[in-house]
């Protein structure tokens, strides 16, 4: 099957590689990544499948971007810009430009979903010292975030 | 939650409508569609849920624009090209520009699929008498396709 990406079983699919999330710089925990299409100039595109295994998250960042996620497997957390969205199986959403994220795996299954960016896109920025000092002014954020 | 659009079961989601493929023409049969997210001009990208009933199928058509597909309930089958593809959940494929393409219904349940398209895009083209008879040249096609 030359067209399709068939998936194999447990959110892998056939010729599509396992990565790394980033590179490891204690942001993060407990991530996989796996770019399932790539377009090219005609639609500039990348869908990929993120997956966070239990007690594991994404970094806390924001970026010009935008990000179309749909949760495919399991239940998690995510912050989006001041809110702490809870999330399951078929749940959307999307981050808009300039929007602290953070995406947590819930319970004891691992956490995964979609994410559709732009292939040019601008690298994250991690909160300052003093962005983290305003983020935390909310107690909800300051009880969720792991930076 | 004004961030998620949350899965309110059975592929419907919290304030989305569900629409109609598209306007009838007979080129289709038991199709439905839901607009999930829309991006703006920094992320000019369609989210939409199609589908399709038990016996039904989308338009044989092509346009420049392309298409990324991911199945998400059910299964069905797909005419891409030259090549007709058994999907099952989770399975994963691209529409190239200017590329035949029919997706169908398989079973006795729905089949369901996310579909990602720019925001702006040309309108499909159905094939002339003359591309059908050329088309049909492939008997594996010609048993296919529904027009």
């Amino acid at each position: 099957m030359k067209t399709a990406l068939q998936h194999l079983g447990d959110f892998r699919w056939n010729g599509v590689d396992l990565l790394k999330y980033k590179e490891e710089d204690g942001t993060f925990k407990s991530i996989t990544r796996q770019v399932l299409l790539k377009g090219d100039q005609g639609f500039p595109i990348e869908m990929r499948y993120f997956e966070i295994g239990p007690g594991g998250h994404s970094t806390l960042e924001r970026h010009e971007h935008t990000h179309f996620v749909m949760v495919i497997r399991g239940k998690g957390k995510a912050l989006v810009g001041d809110e702490i969205v809870d999330l399951a199986e078929l749940d959307v959403f999307s981050v808009p430009p300039q929007t602290w994220h953070q995406l947590q795996a819930g319970g004891d299954q691992p956490f995964g979903f979609l994410c559709m960016v732009a292939n040019e896109r601008d690298r994250p920025h991690r909160p300052t010292a003093e962005e983290l000092v305003e983020l935390r002014k909310n107690p909800s954020i300051a009880a969720f975030i792991r930076s």
